[in-house]
């Protein structure tokens, strides 16, 4: 979204040209999602629209991800014709352990980052105020503003986030609910079953165990670029060990879906994460399941569990869109 | 704590004492917990002290519930030497499904009602404005504000209820979190184990079938009147077959705990409900169970189960208290 209207205040309706420009930049607001490989950043206006986006490489290292972050801001601020200092906030999501209220970055092992004080080493490199937060948390509110801006009826959501590992952002109330030390939404670490493959966090059974990447990559070794449209293709294919994984799969996400909504009662559970990216087959395959069960269960069956699960929409970059907004949404209570 | 401090207003410094009363009056508020066999009812002033309880037998159906409640309001009135229409609010906590909104019950299976509009129909009879709440959440609001006026870093919490059956209340940012449906908390029916025994519900092996009265009454068949009570002891004379259900209900009380944690990180998880009666043996042994998985998990030793985890005092009438404050605690956002 791009081109023409991504110059904000670059309007000319006869009023005062300058004094709009800089309503309209003060509005402006930058959010960055530092992945593993990829850094994407948005510019969104105060309504919430996205009028600028772009994708850089991520650098490995402390120095390496500010240089990738200070770069990713600047060349948005050149797209849009302003310098970095008139944006009115930046908000950073990174695959880590945050303390979001200081910015620290306790430690991102993915990006090889260990207390860094990437909210301050920021601001002072940008001129512009920036907060920190876990990218699942940013995508979160990334994908509530979407959804409850299409249906005010929405007021609590859970982002579940299937890639290599899974975790949940929760929204309660229209606001990010971090929980007391910020480990609201660790659900991959709550054991579902006790004979269930060891953990890497010394449990054994742990949701992230059956229901992410790294479970189907131990399930359904391969060398595919995407492990799960392969996985899905062979089952579909009657391949009779790919149907047992796959099936496995769908029961697993479907447990996450189930426990998000008998504890917090949210009105959607988003699905995103690498393992999203399969689509229909993926969202089809839960709701059945969820379906299957609540043939058998009538108390489940009154939950609705089918209505509330949907999937991220394809390519909206659901954590630097919410990583924009972390500045408006912030606060311990939601 | 009743006695001379039970009436309000009732002080004589030299002020105008009917103003004095009449604002000490207006904010008597009244909570009644409406149990399976028994009904507690209690009147709270402005800072949520205690001014009187008293406690009726609840009687079955929708006319003795009724007329139970109006009773135990009336009484408690007498004793405060005011007329129930001088409370400045009710509010009721009742074993069921509970649409707190509108103050109807849509069932209360033990209490024999089925579409009641209790709230509607105490307010008529009592000239007080009424509010019913589900009683896990009144006594999580209760044991709430005990334990964040005693602590003021408190913010959130659950209270797991270990009755019959298993559920939580959540309070989370100092208000009650209902969800969008009212199921917030209904962790009793999240399986844990794929293996475990049938659920009324329909599943198999949820929390409610491991770690409730009825899980103990399944594996411990007796007709003591506090059957966890003879388990304990059994279990600490040596009965091997006491034990392994023992170690079980700890392991599965700590699992309910963890998962509380992991979904909501709450600042404290409160038990109450029967099986809290047994006291220090039961908090101590989840607390070891706690400890013994931290032991082999840095990221659960990271959490800090054990200190998150304590009981509700003895004797404290939490759903009561609780009640009271629902008037003041509503609302849809935490």
């Amino acid at each position: 979204m791009t081109g023409n209207g991504a110059r904000p205040g670059g309007r000319d309706d006869g009023g005062d040209a300058s004094v709009d420009e800089a309503r309209a930049r003060s509005a402006v607001r930058v959010g960055v999602d530092i992945g593993g490989t990829k850094t994407d950043a948005v510019a969104v206006d105060g309504g919430g629209a996205v009028l600028g986006e772009l994708r850089v490489p991520t650098g490995f290292g402390a120095e390496a991800v500010v240089a990738t972050t200070v770069e990713a801001v600047s060349s948005l601020a050149s797209q849009l014709r302003v310098e970095p200092r008139e944006f009115s906030s930046l908000g950073v999501g990174i695959p880590g352990s945050v303390d979001s209220g200081s910015g620290r970055v306790a430690h991102a092992v993915n990006l090889g980052l260990e207390g860094l004080d990437l909210g301050a080493e920021l601001t002072s490199r940008l001129g512009v105020d920036a907060r920190v937060e876990n990218d699942v948390n940013a995508a979160a509110l990334g994908v509530y503003s979407r959804l409850s801006s299409a249906d005010r009826t929405i007021s609590s959501m859970a982002y579940l986030n299937l890639g290599t590992g899974l975790a949940a952002g929760l929204v309660l109330g229209g606001r990010l609910w971090r929980g007391s030390r910020g480990n609201a939404g660790e659900i991959g670490h709550i054991p579902i079953d006790p004979t269930g493959p060891l953990c890497p966090c010394g449990q054994r059974g742990c949701l992230e165990t059956l229901a992410s990447g790294s479970a189907v990559s131990r399930q359904w070794p391969t060398d595919h670029p995407r492990p799960v449209q392969e996985l899905f293709e062979a089952a579909s294919a009657g391949d009779a060990a790919a149907e047992a994984v796959w099936d496995r799969l769908l029961g697993d996400v479907a447990s996450a879906v189930r426990l998000l909504v008998l504890t917090v009662d949210v009105d959607r559970v988003v699905i995103g994460g690498g393992i999203s990216s399969l689509g229909d087959p993926l969202l089809g395959g839960v709701r059945d399941t969820l379906d299957g069960w609540a043939a058998a269960s009538p108390f489940l069956a009154s939950l609705g569990l089918r209505e509330r699960v949907e999937l991220v929409p394809a390519g909206f970059p659901a954590a630097a869109v919410g990583a924009a907004l972390v500045g408006a949404a912030t606060g311990d209570a939601p």
